[in-house]
């Protein structure tokens, strides 16, 4: 997606070789037009494959997950960090490490909102190692739920998530995908 | 707003006399259609004010809060409840305690994305005692703006925050209140 692309090139900013911060649209500050644009375009991607729910988790994934299931006209669950105090016991619960924070977290998701007749879009803001997708496509297994693919808006390619996923068979889109990155140079795949 | 107090009426779950879980529709499971209606309606209620940002903290506000800066036209500021490994120097910070977790976390907005020019709506998906309203004041008046008033999805009038924050001269627009919940009813301001 050229728009993203040209975002990327003038808002983001390149930290080390592996940080991409785009906090000023993404993921602390949101662009709402920019947000809808982006999941129509997701969105587009996965049109005829009859997804019944997008799935993300908590927090940077919900607004681009809100704009695709806006237009593929279907309910966003988003996963859980942490199990509400007033949860019910049936819960679906996957493990999920993030290499930037160096910690792990648990991802929760009610089972009355997902399962076996549901066909599901993960959505995400990064694709990167690719621990969160794997958390979720463990939750949509849990569940029974056929996975129809992954919407990514941002894949750092060298850090092989996306690739490894592809190899299992996982469908995965991306808006952007970044083969490198470092000395403030963004090189797109 | 009719079409929220029914669908409290039909999916909301009242448990003992404080607990209201709407999670099916509102911060587990989101409608993204029913979302941009609410976020219309508020917006139409603070037309006028000249917002330039809309602010909220992660995670159950930030559907409502892209839906509401769809419709004004202007980007979303979402508070982190975690500084980002990432983060740059310049922020802002505040605490907010929850009753119903029982523990204060601190948020966190970046300096860059609130300054002295900018008129402040902050929308949230419940108010119950205000805490986190009032972290998010705290970080508005830190940033020099101007608080143009606050929109939330469910009112629990009954926990006196709105009122507190009304006597000290905050607008608050809520889509539905509540003044007494329990024995599985719901009734409305």
């Amino acid at each position: 997606m050229q728009a993203l692309k040209d975002k990327i090139l003038a808002d983001g900013q390149v930290i080390g070789e592996t940080i991409l911060k785009v906090d000023s649209f993404l993921n602390h500050q949101v662009d709402p037009k920019f947000t809808l644009e982006m999941g129509r375009e997701l969105a587009a991607r996965f049109q005829g494959e009859n997804v019944t729910k997008v799935l993300t988790v908590e927090a940077s994934g919900i607004a681009v997950a809100i704009a695709v299931g806006l237009h593929l006209d279907v309910p966003v669950v988003f996963a859980k960090k942490k199990r509400a105090s007033t949860q019910d016991a049936g819960f679906y619960h996957s493990k999920v490490h993030s290499f930037t924070r160096q910690e792990s977290v648990g991802i929760y998701v009610s089972s009355k909102y997902l399962n076996s007749n549901d066909v599901v879009l993960i959505v995400d803001d990064f694709l990167a190692h690719g621990e969160a997708l794997r958390g979720m496509a463990d939750i949509v297994k849990q569940a029974g739920a056929r996975l129809a693919g992954v919407g990514i808006v941002i894949e750092k390619a060298f850090q092989k998530g996306g690739e490894a996923l592809r190899l299992e068979g996982v469908r995965i889109e991306s808006l952007a995908c970044i083969t490198k990155m470092g000395n403030g140079v963004v090189e797109f795949c």
